[in-house]
């Protein structure tokens, strides 16, 4: 999945003619890791992109990759940009109140008012506003009045697991007010109920990909139901980060630390050989290359399950070193995160040229995480 | 044109030596031809630089590079930069509105409207709201009142056939309103019959390069006429994206495509034999090396009309090949593309080091339909 | 100070093995300073930082550099830089009125007013206005009424001697008024008389930092009291500066100029053999490495003084030169400029890898004299 490097053809021929290179080999890998995170986000922030604008999701869940580095390494160089992220979005939300995808940008906001020492140099009123009119207003979605019938509660499709709640929860550790987590849980528990398939285990992305739903049931070549990969990466990906900031006593913490372990057990399982998800995760063979935005949301997840106690580390050590081995060999010399499936809501192929700035963010939030595990 | 190397140095010595370096040989040549322009913009995003704003023609001519660049690869890398571009100058012209200059940034505005899948995202109010003003409006230059004499029509210089001409054609094709277009034309001519030379086949830049208009007449050193490069390759550049976009039957499709073929065939046979003209066309000796943005909108010009059958391949290849071949030398092994001529109005020389945002846009163009004609 | 880069290393050993590397060593040692200095000015572009905004001092003193780097090298890649940084800021100032801090961005807004061929483009008036209300309106420092008993006088810390005073003498200097020039006098000696230590020839930081004071006097573990590296360089660069624009024959211009001859003498006394200031600078061995940001302003300052005839060309090109080097050693292979003490009041230690935006301003500074005395 790698470009043929010259230079490091040129080191290497050296090597063959007997000439030692300097310390690069006795390079710790911790140093390795930070190296790899740092010239992703360069790459990234020299290649902007968004979907609508810096402060939609895509930059969002860019964003929550920056702040995990940055909390992983104390490194200034993720500081800078989280500030500079926000002050450049002048601490926005997107505007639509009942999108949980607008209010994904807020988590960096967030984490930098909580660990930065500048105190209210953030402003959280945009966040405020939104959270309050997301959570405890009335809205078509809510009210199951949206013409789409398969938009009938607030969270209808998996990815908003991922979009919401971590910022809903840091947003409580902030206020110290707990309604606004039961409030997520109300709305979680309405996505868990609607799209979660027990026996799967994994997160249909919407209603339309369940069965018995529409005249048609949606089914991969293989006859097998469709789990997309990325969307069950925001699941899992969203578990990790609201248990980081959950209160340990949070009366309904117990339901998310069973899903998280449910999940990562079968996610686990699915593991391709060489370490990367595929696109389709019963139908790995429709696309049969390794993805990363869910690959990078998974090795994140799993790392932070061994780093916080609640997976076995002996047991998930093997499948994320595997995977973030393989995360490292789609990230091109240049710093490019490639093999990440465009924007979609289903199974797509992507390729070694596709980037996006949220599989960007998923590969910050694996280097993260694995760099916690030395 | 190109400094040494010190890396392809290294390698080519490795080569001596008798080791492989991988496959970088058999590299695909439109893949050299797309990195090129990718590091040509790359290092562009990386220096930004605008005579008054992001909005103004500098910027315009630069941001028309990217979308042809984007409309020939469809890489993304492009496509971000354009909506990135875009939503940073909040979708806005500059602020002129007789003026031609301020609207050639509405050109990228328009082909992402037109051709990406987002409808409605971009907003053309100002753009709308500009050319209603240009076209249908009194101002003093139409009207002949400015003081200064020469600025006696709307598009009183050469440069403007590249500066608005494309951004109407483009408007008409999004409107379907063919009454911009007859707007256009009405002022083409008035451009053409003041300032184009039928016995030179070349524009003058303005009138004051006119013989018999001023008490003395400006000449070079050896007794002809000032024909400006970048001058004439805005013109013969314009008409290709004119042409591009102007419908088949359009009425006065005629003249342009004779204009457009009368030009070619004269600026090729003033091409230098190292493929790059100079910035004096008649007086290729007064600053005797190749310029870039003038022959940038040369070679694109050329590859275009070779590409969509105005021109003929045999013919005209050789000498695309050799001009975008001598291009590709002008840009440095960081990205940038030098030898451009600084912001003027006529001849004047240009260096290793010199560069500017349209200078890049040039080459962007020139490779855009280079990488076509494989 | 710097990294093992494997790249030369591996031109190293091709030269070793016999083989000619192209004319690298024959480059003119000018020509390295001024690349070195686009590479740290490239790096930090790609690495926006501030402490609040980017119109605070952190910026205004990156841009301070940039600024005098353009002045040195007339280099259009620093124009650039200049005046994206200004047309971004919108020529704002930062936006407390009494606070020296507030202003130091404006002298890059004069600079350019002052010396770019496009007159009225820069916007002066947010400057004009902060600059009556901090010369000419009352405020709580000035009339000694803030709590914090040591905030007595307009510029009560020593850096403040570098974030007005340049850009009065500046503004002074546009506008011809020197009642400017007469209001920064008095509160200049405001702050030499309270801050000035004639014995030792150096600037308490604050109040704080002066014995008899506090109730405990502060002082290193040598017993010595504390001398910041960084804030005397910031008052002996921003004399270089004042020094650079103030009329020659202006009234109170012999007491700058003696000032900034003391004072140079004693950095020089001063300088460490390795060439680079700790950040205690009489008791060096408490950080006991060089550290950029200071070193970067008193190179720059000494060499303006070489280059003005202020200052003996033989007795102070010795210390200049080896400053530079190490200077120079402290930049990365990309260009990031390490060894810069964070933001502080005192001295604390700084490493390879710890930057600023105003560390990189101290490395343009340094460069654009050093450039000079060729």
């Amino acid at each position: 999945m790698k470009k043929i490097n010259p230079f490091k053809t040129c080191l290497m021929l050296l090597c063959i003619l007997g000439a030692s290179i300097g310390n690069a080999q006795q390079m710790a890998n911790n140093s390795e890791i930070e190296k790899a995170m740092i010239r992703a986000m360069e790459w990234q922030e020299d290649h902007p992109i968004f979907a609508v604008s810096p402060t939609d999701w895509t930059n969002g869940a860019y964003q929550i990759g920056i702040t995990r580095a940055y909390d992983a390494t104390k490194n200034q160089i993720f500081l800078a940009a989280l500030k500079n992220l926000g002050y450049r979005n002048n601490w926005n939300t997107h505007d639509r109140f009942y999108h949980a995808d607008d209010v994904t940008v807020s988590y960096g906001y967030l984490y930098l008012e909580l660990n930065d020492t500048r105190k209210n140099y953030v402003d959280l009123k945009p966040t405020t506003t939104f959270l309050n009119a997301h959570l405890f207003e009335p809205n078509p979605w809510k009210e199951g009045t949206d013409k789409q019938k398969f938009k009938k509660i607030l969270w209808w499709w998996c990815d908003a697991l991922f979009m919401a709640p971590p910022v809903i929860t840091l947003y409580a550790k902030h206020t110290g007010d707990m309604k606004y987590l039961d409030a997520m849980h109300d709305y979680y528990m309405e996505t868990y109920n609607l799209l979660y398939d027990k026996e799967e285990r994994l997160f249909a992305r919407d209603m339309n990909y369940q069965w018995g739903v529409n005249e048609k049931d949606l089914k991969e070549e293989n006859g097998k139901k469709i789990f997309w990969s990325r969307g069950n990466g925001w699941v899992l990906g969203g578990l990790a980060l609201i248990l980081n900031d959950m209160p340990e006593d949070y009366k309904h913490r117990k339901f998310y630390v069973d899903l998280y372990k449910e999940m990562a057990k079968r996610i686990k399982e699915l593991q391709p050989e060489d370490g990367l998800w595929r696109t389709s995760l019963l139908s790995p063979e429709s696309f049969d290359h390794g993805e990363v935005s869910g690959s990078g949301f998974y090795t994140f997840a799993l790392a932070w399950g061994v780093n916080n106690g609640l997976l076995d580390k002996a047991e998930y050590t093997p499948a994320i070193t595997k995977a973030w081995s393989a995360l490292m060999a789609c990230q091109h010399e240049n710093g490019m995160v490639g093999w990440v499936q465009n924007i979609g809501a289903d199974p797509q192929p992507a390729s070694v040229d596709s980037w996006q700035n949220f599989g960007t963010g998923a590969f910050l939030l694996a280097g993260s995480e694995v760099l916690r595990m030395k």
